[in-house]
């Protein structure tokens, strides 16, 4: 089962600690975390999987894995920008979007556009995304939702 | 001068009209039509530009131009499904948006991410789309600020 | 009729004529020139395409049209680097490689691929292209082929 | 440190001996293979890499994880076609290719651009392969290369 993980390559201490708690939480039911492998949201996420002992994959937008962040085992290098946030929904089985902006949108849309399942933690509101409160809620329903549970 | 025209591969006849009106406008004003290449506002966005003797480029996903709308002049065969929304918004100087679902919030969140002015017609209201009411000025908004002027 | 032509973005000055009369040969015949957009041989057969009044497409690697050699009418921004080869192959009715290096041969091979006529001027020796001695005849067997000719 | 294995969706039975024996050297030796992900070759490399418990990373060109073989360990799905040789090229720190087509020539072709170190084993005598004549001595080559080593 793999779980992506999107939000801004900068964030907030706070947003930063629920990414880590994510991570953590995505980590710790042995799913593998997806994400675009940088830094922000998506190391804090990388984090919280590598205290768990999960195992994470970051989908690279340039083309040298010096770029990924320090809790990413493994380095996709697609050396194609923005197009490998489609890359990176395609390869989700569903995803928790945490704040974010413009970049997250897309990733957010793309997702939706290919019927994945798309859980909000203080994010974008968008029609199709389900909005959860916590990091456990997130992470729960994202994969709850694929065992064929009702979220 | 390169006009994108964003939205669904399926719409209602007003939206149609609309589309078709917009794709006259940016014709009229020697602006290169771009667009996904499909069906739809796609469709009779070229339509419209053809009307008037304009240019369009079509950019596709599949893997052949046979996809490609009878008012294409220029198919560009991607082979790489949506992430061609990514050189859609990166190919075109400033984009318009009409209706749409989470396909055109795709274009329209990558088109402001990579800084493009995106002109909203009864779409996505999403921070930072400029909303217009008629296609003449959606149009004409798109390319005055190419032209650095205030919209 | 969409003839691409690809080959390394330096080259010496030979290369260049030959290039620019292949440019010349596919803008007199009326077909639209595909290219990587870029210098070299790209800017030496849209240079032959314009002198005659042809259209040139250039498909680009990086995130800007700004990087377009000054002979390109229609600029197509992907920001997805080698990738892009892809995008001309398929863009491509046919294909004329004129010298080149492991770009180049990267480009005739996936035009191989996807089972495109790809002719070849002083460049890659590969089982399925099909060497020409001259620009005209290049261009005379990448336009027969498409007519159904044997060539 | 990651491994790229190329080659050819079908082959014959020597060839996949092969690759299955590349796999093998390569999963002991604690590297990840990379590979497009499907049969042939692919397929065969994964099964030898998983023998001998090695983790395997599938660069998928469709849209859905179900196109991976069954020794796959993480899909990546592109959605990309044939652009996901180029993403397979970026991944690998130095790649191994075993027989194949023009498919397998695109990805030889580009490794080379990248200036990435490629191995060959009964495929393509391209200027800049490093041929081998066993699995051992290719995965040998392609480890010793990565670590600074003549080969």
């Amino acid at each position: 089962m793999e779980i992506g993980v999107i939000g801004g390559s900068r964030c907030s201490t706070e947003i930063a600690e629920l990414a880590e708690e994510v991570g953590r939480e995505i980590g710790k039911r042995g799913a593998v975390l997806i994400c675009g492998g940088l830094g922000g949201v998506m190391e804090f996420a990388s984090k919280g999987a590598k205290e768990v002992g999960g195992l994470t994959v970051g989908i690279l937008p340039g083309t040298s894995k010096e770029e990924a962040n320090g809790y990413i085992d493994i380095s996709i290098v697609t050396g194609m920008g923005h197009s490998r946030n489609v890359v990176i929904a395609h390869s989700s089985d569903s995803m928790i979007a945490i704040s974010g902006e413009h970049g997250t949108l897309s990733e957010i849309a793309i997702g939706l556009k290919l019927k994945k399942t798309v859980i909000g933690l203080r994010t974008w509101e968008i029609e199709g995304v389900i909005q959860a409160k916590t990091a456990a809620e997130a992470v729960e329903k994202a994969i709850k939702t694929l065992e064929g549970g009702d979220v």
